[in-house]
């Protein structure tokens, strides 16, 4: 795949992808008559459809990350060139960024927002941490390229109820939820915080699905007898087609 | 597949398509106490979940449509033959108003009426726009033909809470939801503005789907090779067994 | 398969899913606050998810029917003996009226009740008889073995919104229902107004899909070179591992 | 797999998975404004979602148990030693006590606390035996290793709703919850009867799950000739790669 083609998908469904998080939230506040609970059950619902959905189609395309943390371990595994990760991180922002000025004119809101919703301290990095580690180790240990879209979307589903800080998990789009003076806003002031907390899960994750899913020596013989499946010099098949 | 088989398949699947948008929305707003969040969310998993199922079971059969919006776009692309389109359009929207009845059969309530629910103006116009956009990229892009149910209702679903107008993007839904004086109804004088919006996104979707899902030559080759797929000449391989 | 373990499978399945839909309902009511739209929210989602487990689960043993309606289709089109069929309804009936009892002692009730809930009059047949048509129509039509799990649990979690009957779809549920004075509950003298519009609805698929999913002659004999699948002498392919 | 990382295969995902059922139970109280079906809803789809990514993640590293029960079962039909199922026991029990802390440390809970929650009697006995019955039929039963994912998951998710007990069905699940006084507690005292009665429900699968689904003669044979499947000598196959 060329380059363009494989930034316009990452920008694209990074642009999808918050666009959803964003309006869905507007949506489900403007509806919820109060009750938060079912707000985040509707802005889980449809943060979780969406990322399986984007997955699936652009996968093929670019790997589907949406998302700077996974690129950067995929680059620091020698799966993407540092050139072309500083370009997905790129178009990652932008894209997330677009997606959120996209909610706000679909739903009459002012395109340009900053947010007022404190997220900070100790126990949120922790939940960015876990969340993110947890995304990465999805991303790295699941074995069939075609479970990767429901893998991911469950565990960000998951985790947006059982880590206290909603898990965003990802880099650019808490850049552009900083955006948004909505249900799912970020203090920009509170986004540095955030995204340390995020590359750190996921260097813990790189570690770890190293050891756990390394592939054995004998396993790997096996499995190359009967397909492209050769053991990776670094441990980790190299599987450019998830996300 | 004889013509009036498909035909059936699509009138079929757009009149239960029909009957689950307007009917649970009835269900919903009876049984909600007033909390439009929980009827959205009981009106969206009835729906995504009889999407998904109908295009699982007639999409063999005809494609399983449902949708004025799609069937252009298989015309536009070589698919589906101009004279079978006005067919397939004609029975989508017949189907989906009897389902629209049929609904209003099953719940006891007036068969024929005309929907009071104001839903204009640009934000909505763009709403659907995106929305449908999505929809026709999806049924462009995905890969395997066993993946269009879930992804199409996937998108759908989410759409439904992202996008500002809870996503109508299908013409043929939008004639018969301007019949249903409830929950799920739009005012006939609005239909138009949203089936432009509806079509302006299925273009947009069809000119970035043939660029971004172009098959490269050598891969095409490749494919060819192993089975009975083609370089399609306008870029994009044709299906004919999804939505 | 020996038919003393066909008849295990269908009660044992029979059992587990009237005990989920009778227990989650009175779950779901207790807990609802009030707000039915929660209730038959949880006791959807509690249907839908057992039903898919359990068709995946005892299809291979029996073909996961629990449902006389499903029986009496497949004997009518000589997937399974009469006297097979006679056994089937029978162990489906007692393993459905077993689980509504599990329910209660799970719930502290007392074991055995009628239920005082009216359902009855033309829309709610009509419902049931759309509910069964779309059920028998999923079993007949689907394509793979795999898919009838999802497909029949999602269509039934539609069903339980968009017809006014909330979709019993089943006459051993619907017996079994008249036992428990609780959420799910049906009056025993409405029963047989429910089975008969059931068996009409199911009766009505069985026509519809000998003719929209009848095999071509000569898609069948392409097919029978890579497979065991031969055309069918009634128009339908025999396919004893569904539900 | 070396018994190391398969130890901290089973030792992370209990702690995800508590983590996860704690973590999510004190959001949504947080967040639910008292409605308990809106908290119990958003608890259990998120620990559906984190149950099937984690099996499909870790299946192929230990077996993806996170459950006590489960690998007594293995045991006790030859699946895994009696040594590493000590090992497997001890990790699954530290695991889950180590994500109930996690969850804690997360929502700026104290990390150290005892639940107050009563939970004891025969029907909450009862729940817990049918619903470990359940599991352990899924986990015996599934024919599709691919397919262990979502039916555990989907079998737990009904099981939260349509028995008395909220489906704990897992020794160290119940262990790492009398050590959180949040949402998902149980009293101290009531662990016993609780895990007493998991034991029964499982003892119980394993007998009904090696006479319904043992594998008849003729069909290993025929299976044994084309792969590496073959008759296990106490009627059921062996799988090692299912949860």
């Amino acid at each position: 795949m060329s380059l363009s083609r494989r930034l316009a998908a990452e920008g694209l469904g990074s642009l999808l992808l918050a666009a959803t998080v964003v309006g869905s939230g507007v949506m489900a506040v403007r509806l919820a008559g109060g009750n938060v609970a079912i707000a985040l059950l509707a802005n889980t619902a449809a943060t979780v459809a969406v990322l399986a959905t984007l997955i699936a189609l652009l996968a093929p395309v670019s790997g589907a990350h949406f998302n700077p943390a996974v690129s950067l371990v995929e680059a620091s595994r020698g799966s993407l060139s540092w050139g072309d990760t500083a370009a997905y991180v790129l178009v990652q922002v932008l894209g997330c960024c677009l997606g959120a000025i996209l909610a706000h004119a679909m739903f009459d809101l002012p395109w340009l927002q900053t947010s007022a919703h404190s997220r900070t301290g100790p126990s949120q990095w922790l939940a960015e941490a876990v969340a993110t580690f947890g995304l990465v180790l999805v991303v790295l240990g699941h074995r069939r390229p075609q479970d990767a879209a429901w893998m991911v979307a469950a565990w960000i589903g998951a985790a947006y109820w059982f880590t206290a800080s909603t898990s965003f998990a990802n880099p650019a789009i808490t850049i552009a939820r900083s955006l948004s003076n909505t249900f799912s806003g970020i203090r920009p002031a509170d986004v540095t915080g955030f995204i340390i907390a995020q590359l750190a899960g996921a260097l813990l994750a790189l570690v770890v699905a190293r050891w756990l899913f390394r592939t054995e020596h004998s396993i790997s013989i096996e499995r190359s007898a009967t397909g492209p499946t050769v053991a990776a010099p670094r441990g980790l098949e190299s599987r450019a087609d998830h996300s």
